[in-house]
């Protein structure tokens, strides 16, 4: 199979999918669409991706997917060589995988985007910063914190509903959450502070999928860095 | 498999779920959890989903699901009888089929979702009415409408990718747009009348589902009788 995978690694389901594929041994090639220079709007990326979004992928030259949950089924049920645990077969834990990455979608992304959009981000994409979305969205942000504890991290095992091994819920759920990198350290200590669990299992994605993880958020430091915003 | 069926069918992904296993001709229980008098709120409930949303499984007494599009999946994999074209097995289809589901989340369902509360239900879950959240909420359910008919309606077929038959996705999406009946004539036509291929593709996906699409629905229009909405 010839990938080509089409991300910007300051977005998190972008890095998300480089890091499943890293990690999995799945050949494939980079394209790096830069968000921050509107990349992803030109013509030619939206033959790749009508939605104009990151990431998207193209098979063999002709079989074109965005959405990084379904990327991230595809490959691991189309590419020989993905450990079971990523996206077991059985129904039901495969059934708990899909109903935790659907409620990812209004919940912890929604949180997470609209907060770092409209407390950082918006100005770089032309718009307003709107304190009273970011306050809203914060709101979000620390439910969907505090039910993923409450619900999937239990104290049996490291990773979502108390599994030993990570699925790609775990991945796209933490990706999601090192977006908050991007804040300053007070916001983002008001924010993920009370959540001990979820700071471990951060840790614990971080540690099951080293070297990669790190080395696909150096992305994140550098361009926080680059934007010069507070540390 | 004995299988609980909590939903609300005033609630657009509950419909899909609900016409989904009387098709499919699945033997269910239908569990009545009423939105509008908090029943999805109450502690009992919670135990089954506890996010307090419908609709929500409870499969042989011990495994709980929510999510609508995980619910649907489950289903279609699990229960035996249900036709390949729901849900096939072939690895490029369903990675469309799950793109779509999940582009249907933070676009078709947030659009028609924030319209439908901010122009007419939101009093009646103790929330008042915001016209400019509507009139956001609008633009992003024209853009949904129309990327669905540019990319995925096709002349090919009567359903999403020009397939003949209905997949799991034709089901949420149509059922998504059927919410707008709640609407007033004019909302409605304004919102619907530009996009002839959605108003065939609905038609198409009831002929497909009837007689069951059309009695799940007669919640739909008796609740909005009973509101005194205006028709």
């Amino acid at each position: 199979m010839e990938l080509k995978v089409y991300v910007d690694r300051l977005s998190q389901p972008s890095r998300a999918i480089v890091i499943f594929c890293k990690v999995n041994k799945i050949d494939f090639e980079e394209v790096g669409i830069e968000l921050l220079k509107g990349q992803h709007l030109t013509p030619e990326f939206k033959q790749i991706n009508p939605m104009g979004k990151v990431p998207a992928i193209l098979v063999d030259g002709k079989f074109k997917l965005f959405e990084s949950h379904a990327i991230l089924i595809f490959l691991a049920s189309a590419c020989p060589g993905v450990a079971e645990h990523w996206y077991p077969a059985d129904p039901y834990r495969r059934a708990e995988i899909h109903s935790i990455l659907d409620w990812h979608h209004s919940n912890l992304r929604r949180g997470s985007t609209e907060f770092i959009q409209n407390t950082l981000l918006a100005p770089f994409f032309g718009r307003p910063l709107n304190p009273q979305a970011a306050a809203e969205a914060e709101k979000v942000l620390s439910s969907s914190l505090s039910k993923i504890e409450a619900l999937w991290l239990k104290e049996s095992g490291q990773f979502l509903q108390g599994s030993s091994q990570p699925s790609i819920a775990d991945l796209c759920l933490v990706c999601e959450i090192m977006q908050l990198e991007f804040l300053g350290e007070t916001d983002r200590n008001r924010i993920l502070g009370p959540f001990k669990k979820i700071q471990r299992w951060i840790e614990d994605t971080k540690n099951a999928t080293n070297p990669y993880f790190d080395e696909v958020h150096q992305s994140l430091f550098a361009a926080k860095a680059k934007l010069q915003m507070p540390s």
